[in-house]
């Protein structure tokens, strides 16, 4: 599928102010791959339906997570973390995509996971820093995606879990796995 | 065992400001215990003995995992986590020991866990609070515990959380889990 056909299948499915993020995510993810050395259409595609299920019903979510035996830790925890599985899910069954690097770019943008590929990490900070994005300290992610995309990711993740502690939301378990495995590698390069 | 025979016990085994800091734990210890109704005697107990392992040999305190069978997790992760666990492991074997709030009192100073007894809850806030503590935010911490003290506890949760993510060290599980676990609560408090 072509760009506009992708863009024109979101559409619906969000409110107008996720449609513009969206078309952000997309613009900054192709930037970032440019920058480094990915496949530009992969981050495109994989940035267009990166929201796809954010305003799907919780209820039939979480009969995906049951029926197709994807984590069950997902159960109770909503749109914000069921979204990215079931975006991945929708991609695959309902837009044909097979390749699992977009699949999981898809599948992991909220939380992050421990080796994460090149790709995820693009999606993963391009969705916090587009241009869209207004909170206190997003210009000092910018300045570090252009510079180092591991350090990107790091002070990303690092950024969320103050965020969800400051206020007073819990932090899904990969999310957890990903910044100890960030922060022992940070260590462990001194 | 009488307070002095403790004390003079774990002395040796520290140097001179985290016995001083021992000393601090165990007068706001036993000042919680009596103002929220838990036994003065036990919380008394709980605190002298929290941090003699503190410095203790880390490999000792690994093969003590191992041997014993404790939360294989906690291999790697050094003294700032093996100390809770291996405490209560000498508070047992050493000190005879055997009141199992006591212990787990010892055994998740530093973590928290779901589902804190009083006394768990009672030395987790005296240790971050005790009166040589100085960092930003204590002062706040202190006035919570005068409060309530399932407050206090979610407070030092998160105070500690926000200090690792800042200081880039890594979260142990069970701090995840007992954080998670009182924001969900704290949410359907309303």
């Amino acid at each position: 599928m072509e760009r506009e056909q992708y863009l024109a299948a979101i559409k619906p499915r969000m409110p107008e102010k996720r449609y513009i993020h969206t078309i952000g995510v997309m613009e900054t993810a192709m930037e970032l791959a440019k920058a480094y050395g990915e496949d530009e259409r992969k981050a495109e595609t994989a940035a267009i339906l990166h929201d796809i299920a954010k305003y799907a019903d919780i209820d039939w979510m979480e009969k995906i997570v049951h029926d197709e035996k994807l984590d069950q830790r997902l159960i109770g925890w909503g749109s914000e973390l069921l979204h990215g599985p079931i975006g991945a899910y929708i991609a695959e069954h309902e837009f044909g995509i097979v390749d699992e690097d977009v699949l999981n770019a898809i599948r992991f943008h909220t939380t992050g996971r421990v080796g994460m590929s090149h790709l995820e990490k693009i999606l993963f900070v391009a969705d916090m820093i587009e241009p869209n994005r207004h909170f206190d300290g997003v210009e000092r992610l910018r300045k570090k995606a252009q510079k180092n995309l591991d350090k990107a990711v790091s002070a990303c993740v690092r950024h969320t879990l103050a965020f969800l502690i400051d206020t007073k939301q819990a932090i899904y378990p990969l999310s957890i796995e990903c910044y100890n495995d960030l922060m022992k590698r940070e260590d462990s390069e001194g």
